[in-house]
C-alpha cells in the first residue's frame, strides 16, 4: 500500500513518529506540496492513502486519483476537503477530532493571562532595575487586571471551552457559556448559560 | 480616637477607600515612614490604632507607645510586629488573612504560563514579520511547555494553592500537595498527596 503524507513540514515531528504507520505501507513524506492540483495529482499519484494538514484536496484533485480510498486529515478542521466529492468518489476521510484540548486551553488562558498580568513586561522592567529603584515596593508598571471582577464569555462549550472556563472561574472569574445543546453543566459557582447576544453584552472577555 | 495609617503609599486607594475608617476616628495617613524607632514612634505619638503594611514595629517601638491598643497589619503576613511584645503589652494585632487569594493565584498561574507559553515573545515575533515570512504557517520561537505532561508541586494546601492547583488541573496538569493536614481533597482526576520530599523528586513545576 502506497501512503503520502502531502505536509509533513507542519508537524515538528522527528522521522520515529512515522513508525506505526510505515508498518502499514510504503509511506512517502512530502515536507511541502505546492497548492496547485497539478503537483497534488503528481505527488499523490497511484496512492491509496494521503494524509494532509494543509493542503487542499478539491474536487478536481479527488476525480483525479481513482486509486485513492482513504484521507486523513491531520488536523480537526476538515475544511481543506470537499467533502461531497469525496462521498461521490467513495473516499473515506478522517479528521483528529480530539488532539491537543488540553494544550489549546491552556493557549488560550495563556494569551488572556497576557492581557491581565502583562509578566514579560514586568519581567523586562525589573531586569531594569525599577523594582530596585522604586520606592515602597509596592510597584507596577499597569495594575493587574483582575479576573475575579470579570465575566467570562464561552461560545461553544465543548472541551476545549469547558476546560478554558473552569480554569479562568478557579481564579476567580464568573461563567457564560453558549452552546446548541445545553447539557452537562459544570458544578462550579458563577456559572450560567447565556445566548451569544448577553455574551456579547455582559462579558469582559 | 486617634488613627495613623504608616505606609498608606503602599496601597494605591485613592482617599474615598478610607471613608469607613474615618467613621471611627480622626484618621492621619502618612505616605510612608522611615524605618528607624524614633521616626515610628513620632510619627504614632499618642494614637490608640495604628496601621502597618511594611513599617516595622519592633519591641522598642511598641514599649514607648503607652496608648496604643490595636495595630492593624494591612497585609496577610504580620512578621513586621513583634508579637510576643505587642502581647505584653495588651496590644492586639490583626492581620488581613484572605485578601486577594484569586488574583494571587492568577498572579501564579500567569507567572507559570509566561514560563510554558512565552506569549509576549511570540507576539512581537509576529509584529516583526516573522509569521507572515513563515514557509509552513506552523511556526514557534520556542515550542510550548505543555501543562499535559507535567506535574506541579504544591507545598501548602490553602485557598491559594487549591485555586493554582485546580486552574493548572483544567489545563491539563497532575497535582501533588503537601499539607500539614491532608483534609479536603479536591474532587478531579490527577490529584495525590505528598510529602515535600516527594514533591521535589517528582514534581516538574
Amino acid at each position: 500500500m502506497q501512503i503520502i503524507v502531502l505536509d509533513a513540514g507542519t508537524l515538528d515531528f522527528d522521522d520515529s513518529a512515522w513508525a506505526a504507520l510505515r508498518e502499514l505501507g510504503n509511506v512517502q513524506l512530502y515536507r511541502s506540496t505546492a497548492t496547485n492540483t497539478l503537483a497534488i495529482t503528481q505527488c499523490i499519484g497511484e496512492a491509496e492513502v494521503v494524509f494532509t494538514n494543509k493542503v487542499p484536496l478539491s474536487a478536481d484533485v479527488l476525480q483525479a486519483l481513482p486509486n485513492l480510498k482513504f484521507i486523513g486529515v491531520l488536523a480537526t478542521g476538515y475544511n481543506v476537503v470537499d467533502m461531497a466529492a469525496a462521498a461521490r468518489f467513495g473516499q473515506t476521510v478522517c479528521n483528529v477530532p480530539t488532539y491537543g484540548s488540553a494544550t489549546t486551553a491552556q493557549h488560550t488562558v495563556a494569551l488572556i493571562l497576557e492581557l491581565c498580568n502583562q509578566v514579560g513586561q514586568h519581567s523586562a522592567s525589573v531586569h531594569a532595575g525599577d523594582w530596585v529603584r522604586s520606592e515602597l515596593f509596592a510597584y507596577w508598571q499597569q495594575a493587574p487586571r483582575e479576573l475575579a471582577a470579570m465575566t467570562v464569555g464561552i461560545i461553544g462549550f465543548g472541551t476545549i471551552g469547558r476546560r478554558v472556563a473552569a480554569a479562568l472561574n478557579m481564579m476567580g472569574a464568573k461563567v457564560l457559556a453558549s452552546a446548541r445543546t445545553e447539557r452537562n453543566p459544570p458544578d462550579y459557582d458563577g456559572f450560567d448559560w447565556a445566548s451569544n447576544e448577553m455574551i456579547f453584552a455582559r462579558a469582559d472577555l
